[in-house]
């Protein structure tokens, strides 16, 4: 039967104290440029930089005692390893997290700061997989996946019931679609509210197994993406394929200069800071202009991990 | 008699609508390794990308009609000549900016691109102020000095009026000093609400003009200031210099190297930008902690204006 608003309701009641409303900025530089009235969710100020965390609270406070007590485990090196580490820690319950060896130290390290225990793996998802079902075996933890989850699922739409409720009279929401977990609980939250509101994934040239699919009529994973948006370079699983194909207006994909172009106007217009990932709806917002033009449309702005060191606009 | 509590409320009316209520912001991982407990009050998110939109704006406002329509002129490169050249635009009457040959193209583009008059002078203060005093009196336009000017301090103040007003039981404020502007409306701000609230200016070292006119007693300005925080390298004027002796508790002083450190800081885990003359009163904050460990402390973030092709922590 699947995740309904019902569940995101629970999520939120989960997350309140947990997890950052955080605020819905607008720019009116932005808006002329785009030709709409774009209201930015900031989940770059949520806890450990990104949305994940949503997710992975509402996960592990879901959790019975006694099945919270072995703790939880995943495989990510991403903003999604941050986030379980740090909803274990705040649940006082352990975490591992397999990540691939060669993963970037300041990742390592920040799991490692909310206390949780790094697993080596090599760099293959299968190695992943099962790295992560070895600790299930041997500790009993329960396994939560980055976005194949319904409580994952649940817990990132709250970002977008919030902007639903903070906002009046949207006429769509873009975000931007990897696994596909924030977009299909955007998409129960948004059409659980209002089932007139458009909504659009966003998605990379070079990570474009969403539109491919959804083209296709059945799922079509990509298998190497090499796009800056590191944040979506994974492919839909069955579930939230599923969602996707029964909500979804349009899953228009973009460029990577076009992505970057979009992260460094964010930069310079708004004064915030925000991952290539979640410049992708903003950068999409061309493609969508004919349809959406002077409308008020949501974007859900995922995540403010980068590397200041090294930014897409520093020459090589 | 100078300018008060009045004046800034005044100020306030007249920005309202004009100027953005910007954003109070919290951060705990920057609390628990500062010590205290503290409230970024984001100008950076002003109009133009700094608080100079307010005095700015306020000077323009107060403007008889006949006055106005002959227009204003300032000397400037940096935030208060986008400033001006806004606010004139938006009260649709002319502005001039007087500005040093060989200042940044993206500079004097901006502020053209707000409709203003760039007027070239050489590159020392004596020729920024024949060159204000040449316009003026070949055009009858007003001149609006960046800080020594009473219509801008009492403008500045408007941002500390808010912040106190937002956030209830603040024990102490700190802001940066360079011309002593917006201190100078903090001061009047915030004290004229609660003279029990502590005031502390921040300085980089390279610039401690007002530290050290503090410790002698008479003005000492510094002549060329090498900091990297360039919206503080001007000097008092005897106008400011009187508003800070009379309400300062503190003027700490730090690095060029405890800046960058703070700036980098606020934009990893803050997630939002800020120019480096905005991260001194946060590097301020190790000198303070033993006044204020623990303490509600309010700090004004100017503004976010930085060139995002050259970055502080960047190779040179």
């Amino acid at each position: 039967m699947g995740v309904t608003l019902h569940d995101v309701l629970d999520a939120a009641q989960r997350l309140a104290g947990e997890a950052h409303r955080t605020p819905v900025l607008t720019c009116e530089s932005i808006d002329r440029i785009v030709g709409m009235r774009l209201f930015f969710k900031c989940e770059n100020f949520q806890k450990v930089g990104a949305f994940k965390f949503r997710g992975a609270t509402n996960a592990v406070r879901m959790l019975a005692d006694d099945q919270a007590q072995r703790g939880v485990v995943t495989h990510s090196s991403g903003n999604h390893a941050q986030a379980l580490a740090l909803a274990a820690k705040r649940r006082g319950i352990p975490a591992w997290i397999v990540m691939p060896r060669g993963a970037p130290a300041v990742k390592r390290a920040a799991v490692e700061g909310y206390g949780a225990t790094v697993v080596e793996c090599e760099p293959t998802l299968a190695a992943r997989e099962e790295g992560a079902a070895r600790v299930v075996e041997e500790t009993g933890a329960v396994f939560i996946h980055p976005y194949d989850d319904d409580r994952v699922i649940a817990g990132q739409g709250t970002a977008a019931l919030e902007l639903y409720d903070d906002i009046l009279g949207l006429d769509a929401v873009i975000a931007p679609v990897g696994g596909g977990g924030l977009m299909s609980g955007t998409c129960i939250a948004i059409h659980g509210r209002d089932p007139g509101v458009k909504l659009y994934g966003a998605e990379p040239e070079n990570a474009d197994d969403a539109h491919r699919s959804m083209e296709a009529g059945e799922l079509i994973p990509v298998d190497k993406a090499d796009t800056i948006a590191d944040g979506l370079r994974t492919s839909l699983s069955d579930r939230t394929f599923a969602i996707l194909r029964e909500h979804l207006d349009g899953l228009p994909t973009v460029s990577e200069d076009e992505i970057v172009h979009a992260m460094r106007l964010v930069w310079e217009r708004m004064k915030i800071i925000i991952e290539p990932s979640c410049a992708v709806p903003l950068a999409a917002c061309a493609r969508l202009h004919p349809e959406l033009a002077g409308k008020r449309v949501g974007i859900i702005l995922t995540g403010g991990n980068v590397d200041l060191d090294r930014l897409p606009w520093m020459g090589a």
